[in-house]
């Protein structure tokens, strides 16, 4: 009888330790582990530019957006969903490019919810035909999807002075 | 001995249903919670306007951010921490009063971070030195602080048109 409660007490000291690990490994993730996912958000935004580059920014928009993804353009509406989305770069110069580079990343503890911060630049000819740039800085919602690739959610810019 | 067989299995199904449980209330939060997570952000960031009329915005701006938050402000770089924020609101006129309402909010799945969108109205004098109104839309990013209060980690907006 006492190698059986001393059996079962082992039993249940072992189950509260599976319990533990369990919960943080799913709950609470490591600093390293955080540092890798803010390393990968902040990749994920850098090919995100690139994909502007080599498809042009409404498709890469469209393509990198979650379902519903709310677009928050200067001086208009928010504009949700893929397709209102992709409205949003219609019309644009053809000789028009935004490109941006990610400063700062952060992720939930949970690590499905995240975002990015950045300086973007937008090149377009000005009124008398010359190329202008316009300098920027934005903020990027993204959440994991359930085929574990990030997409965003919301993002948001405004106007930021020239780099000195 | 086959008693005690069953009883070793028994235990090992209940800790593997503990583990299944206890997980799954950390890292999962049911439907119900994360709409109440949701409905509290939505109540802090409603709370965080009254404050902004009640206080001045700086001092509100200031009390509801988290350590080292970035705001972006249009037009400027961005103000890191408290103190910069503070200042980023110093110089307003006295009658410029700043409301906003959130429209929307999200939250991750372990419940420590989120966000609000919303919309905001800065009412200052015009040249002419009437009260003039400008419209925007804004996303707030919140972490949830070590004594369980939302803080706010980035603030960004820009303008939007006026309402029909």
């Amino acid at each position: 009888m006492t190698r059986l409660v001393w059996c079962l007490l082992s039993i249940g000291l072992l189950c509260l330790g599976a319990v533990a690990v369990a919960c943080s490994s799913t709950s609470s993730p490591s600093h390293s582990d955080r540092e890798r996912q803010k390393a990968e958000l902040m990749r994920v935004d850098a090919e995100f530019s690139r994909a502007a580059q080599a498809r042009g920014a409404g498709e890469a928009f469209a393509a990198y957006a979650a379902e519903n993804a709310t677009m928050m353009p200067v001086g208009e509406h928010p504009a949700v969903g893929r397709a209102a989305i992709r409205k949003e770069f219609e019309g644009l110069p053809a000789e028009a490019t935004l490109t941006w580079k990610p400063f700062a990343a952060d992720v939930a503890a949970s690590g499905d919810f995240g975002y990015t911060l950045g300086d973007y630049e937008y090149r377009a000819p000005g009124p008398d035909g010359k190329m202008a740039t316009h300098y920027g800085k934005y903020c990027t919602v993204w959440k994991k999807q359930a085929d574990g690739r990030w997409k965003w959610v919301v993002d948001i810019g405004n106007a930021s002075p020239a780099p000195k």
